[in-house]
């Protein structure tokens, strides 16, 4: 076991690109960026050393495979390396770690799979540079709309075409990092928790049933610019005072929902802008972000609907105009059931305590889940925190979780000794 | 009459380096920039064209003199004509042109003063760009703070040394601008009054009495960014929900206030800055900027005293931390009770319906008045509306603006012909 610990730790470093995961301004690698490419010329040198044949896609996904037979069906497993800006080490590192220390695991215990296995490092997952997420794993699963993207722009300005250009990938065959039906068997992602609900449990591993995937609303709201000083407090049309009671509603409301419904729903106002934001200048347009989540798409909906009702409320009452866009509402993705039912089998073998729950947070496997059998596991991560240099998950959890995937995949994979043996072995 | 107006309209575009007047976007002259310095140089043109003595000083002011005696005292008056980002062409614009204008007007009825008559047209009024105002005429009144600015820079993060060294002036000698007390004897600044009590008193001039200086407050709370989707409502430290009530209390309170006292006292919530900023992170840090005015500085200092209570009380109720940073506490400032009498014997005579008035904003005079007998008069902007691309005054308006600012010279600088007289000749 000690020795899983240390090329655990050893290779978190090395994919972090670091000597220590102790930063007070976290990690920073952004999508498409020199900085995403850097880690994931550390996960082909890591994936080299196992032996295993490396390739990249058309959209910039890092494929490792230990390939045992052509003819044999793949299985693969995976997540992603790249971060928002002052984000944690775990994240995306912990999926793409405990793949690979999962065929680390199976090697050394000298496992023969009869099928091949994949860790795949997605590209792109995080939304935090252009705003839409997992690009590389849409780009597998044949579902990158990319009329969509043409246009999307970097704070900087510079277009998702040229960064994609930038990062040594052509934007015209993007889309061909398609795969086929055929191409993979099933899909596992083993993802940090970024909540508590596991260590509220009690609990080591998480076992995700549902990803719920959010409604994205943007309030507009239109009122008038003028004088600080000079525009009395009864000509005003200040769009910012206007709606500023909608941030405690959005809160209100969601509590109140969950008051009456099993399943939870989050919604936060997470974004604002104001123009012109300057001391002297009233508000005259106000733009708020809001983000809403729950497995329950129809409490997702209904909230969409009294954020409706109150901003018409409120310009009924004030002087202003509100118009609502919404930017993301897709349906929640529920995931494969066998392969829920065997990863309980293999927590329960493992004598791990697990619990079936639903994610608030989307991942690649939700994208994977529209064309293969696909799974999802937890493991915690310190006090839930997580897009934040606090990100913690302790090498303890991860080596849990190596052992979680090593064993599915062995199972998946068609290894004929007795779980008790292999155990034994282990 | 015909002549002044359309000496008015031709300059009125000239100083605002256009051709018409009605721009969508506005006009953008900020700070210091080679669009100012465009307005100082067609400035410069008028004034040679009107014989008046031309000269710069180390602040970058422009100061044009009809210069009578060298002996005898200088009379001043004049605005500034940058602006803020795509703000209107009359705030500013409008004290300058009606400046030289009514020394146009005098020059044209023969009028021979005893005095110099100087415009003067400030360099750097509007906090656009740096959130520093009137740093031309601060330099010419002795009260400007180098040290303070020292270290300022725009949003581009150009510091206000190198953008004043761009525009040609030293920053080591910047403080050289300043006048003694015996190099004028009294200053007078007309302005739009970007507000509408005069249009709402059916009067045609204000006459100042006193300028609300703002007290700025700068309010920032810590809660935890956290995943959006992640983190269950009831373990949230959310910034922003945390302090939003804050903002209608603040136009409750002032709204509550002025049913209470005679004076008006305004505030508005104007700026906001959210840490990340990003939809899918709850809000970790928010700093809101407030600014509340009223000539009546008591009023303004209870209002904040409340709004640290309010945040204490949040505090309390919040698993959040809340700072309030004063940024800015002026007492009010009150003009030359002289040269008001003198303006409404003036408006008076040329049968002008004028109010006396107090100043919501803040403007050049504020500064003048620290070491000069200083006045103020506003003409009407049409519904308040200023800092906006759509302010807007009469050419009626600066045409009324200048006859009063010509009789008050004619009358300061001892013109010995009656009133009636010069009347009948105009």
């Amino acid at each position: 076991m000690n020795d899983l610990t240390n090329w655990l730790e050893k290779h978190l470093l090395q994919l972090n690109l670091v000597n220590e995961m102790d930063y007070e301004n976290g990690f920073s690698r952004l999508s498409y960026t020199p900085e995403e490419e850097q880690a994931h010329e550390a996960f082909r040198t890591i994936a080299k050393n196992l032996g295993l044949h490396i390739y990249a896609d058309e959209a910039g996904n890092q494929w490792a495979t230990w390939k045992v037979d052509e003819h044999a069906p793949t299985v693969a497993v995976g997540s992603h390396l790249d971060t928002v800006h002052g984000g944690g080490g775990y994240d995306g590192v912990a999926g793409v770690l405990t793949g690979l220390g999962a065929i680390k695991l199976l090697q050394d215990l000298n496992v023969e799979p009869k099928k091949n296995i994949a860790v795949i490092c997605f590209a792109s997952e995080e939304s935090a540079r252009y705003g839409v997420s997992t690009i590389g794993s849409k780009a597998i699963s044949g579902i990158l709309d990319k009329n969509d993207l043409e246009h999307v722009t970097d704070a900087d300005g510079v277009t998702i075409r040229d960064s994609i250009e930038a990062f040594g990938l052509s934007w015209d065959t993007i889309d061909q990092a398609e795969k086929s039906p055929d191409d993979l068997e099933s899909f596992l992602e083993l993802h940090i928790e970024q909540g508590t609900q596991i260590e509220d449990n009690d609990a080591e591993i998480g076992i995700v049933r549902g990803v719920a995937c959010p409604i994205r609303l943007q309030v507009n709201v239109k009122g008038m610019a003028n004088h600080t000083g000079t525009t009395p407090m009864n000509k005003r049309s200040d769009a910012f005072v206007a709606i500023a009671p909608l941030i405690p509603f959005v809160e209100e409301q969601a509590n109140a929902m969950n008051k009456e419904q099993e399943l939870p729903i989050v919604a936060t106002v997470s974004t604002v802008h104001l123009q012109p934001n300057a001391m002297n200048v009233i508000p005259g347009d106000v733009q708020l972000g809001i983000d809403i989540r729950s497995v329950n798409d129809q409490s997702k909906r209904e909230l969409a609907n009294r954020i409706e009702a109150y901003c018409q409320q409120i310009e009924r009452e004030r002087n202003v105009s509100i118009s609502i866009e919404t930017l993301v509402d897709n349906d929640s993705v529920f995931l494969d059931q066998d392969i829920q039912a065997k990863l309980a089998h293999v927590t329960n073998d493992l004598q791990l305590q697990s619990i079936i729950m639903d994610s608030g947070a989307g991942h690649d496997v939700m994208n994977m889940a529209q064309r293969w059998p696909s799974g999802l596991l937890f493991i915690p991560c310190r006090e839930g925190i997580s897009h934040h240099p606090k990100e913690y998950a302790s090498i303890e959890d991860l080596h849990k979780g190596t052992h979680v995937i090593a064993e599915y995949l062995r199972i998946e994979t068609g290894d004929d000794s007795e779980d008790e043996d292999w155990r034994n072995r282990a």
